[in-house]
């Protein structure tokens, strides 16, 4: 090292770039599933060695960015309730955490590649379990349609929501309108099938 | 060169090396837009030398393999007749080019960081109108709703087909339910809203 730091690291200072790491990993995760570890620090603004010195590999990196970004998906979705008429709820679930949820997907899918399986389906099993109820629930009950399968809408809920990320972070799309686009999109291709 | 070529390399060869380096570059930028040229070498099997034999730099690259799948989506999209009724227009559309449109949109996106914005706007700019042509038609005659702009429209149905892709590729998905998920799931998002 040619600069050695002018006092050592603090708690306070490694708790801070541990949190601007996550922060950056979730970011360039969420953009790029592939992220390699020097973009994440690069985009951090740390050093590669600094980087390792809080998470010693790629593996780890991830894992953690998607614990974070989960929790903070959970804090919300826990605050919210989903157990009226399933298409109000969905409406709610939507508009409160359609971001969040779509970054928690970007970096799922990139944690599909770097964790084992098992662990990936450990860590996503509670927030994934509360969008599959409802949409059960939606089927179950006639809010929804059944002609598709549950796993589908599932996943038109997800490349909905990713794609409305990506418009807004390519600036082809306003901010305040995606969430009620989305939510009329989304309503409209669940509604059961009557024509 | 510590390996020289037992023959010359012919013609037909070479040729052979384009196409299996524009295959690659197409299948490793649908899957991820930051694709390096090394990547894309190791896909296609020949090493980095060959490949900035054919294109001397990333850009040449990715605009090759973005003319490569507009022009492969082309072939599909001009033997189709699209001006019968909208709805089922769209169908045609989905079901015949589902798979091609979305790994053009894909590619397209790694366009979009690595060439200037006029150029990639020009490439695209005769199948984007084919879409774009037929939404505003739907919308014009009553066929699709009008409470969303065109260009959400237009972005849901690629969000879709790309997410499908990506569930196909990763095997969530059946490649022959997909067409079939992706024109029911459309058609209802885009149905004129009469509740």
């Amino acid at each position: 090292m040619s600069h050695p730091p002018a006092r050592p690291p603090r708690r306070a200072d490694a708790r801070h770039n541990a949190d601007k790491i996550l922060d950056a990993a979730v970011a360039c995760l969420s953009r790029n599933a592939d992220a390699s570890v020097s973009e994440i620090a690069q985009s951090a603004g740390v050093g590669r060695v600094t980087l390792y010195g809080h998470f010693p590999s790629r593996e780890v990196l991830v894992e953690a960015a998607l614990q974070r970004v989960l929790a903070e998906g959970e804090k919300v979705l826990e605050s919210l309730d989903l157990t009226g008429d399933p298409r109000h709820a969905l409406s709610v679930l939507i508009r409160s955490s359609w971001l969040l949820i779509a970054q928690s997907s970007a970096v799922l899918e990139a944690a599909q590649t770097a964790l084992p399986p098992e662990r990936v389906q450990q860590l996503h099993l509670k927030p994934a379990q509360r969008v599959d109820e409802l949409i059960h629930r939606g089927q179950a009950t006639g809010a929804f349609r059944v002609d598709l399968p549950p796993d589908w809408l599932t996943s038109v809920l997800h490349h909905v929501m990713h794609g409305a990320a990506n418009d807004v972070a390519a600036g082809r799309l306003d901010r305040t309108d995606a969430p009620v686009f989305i939510t009329e999109t989304i309503l409209a291709a669940y509604a059961p099938t009557g024509r």
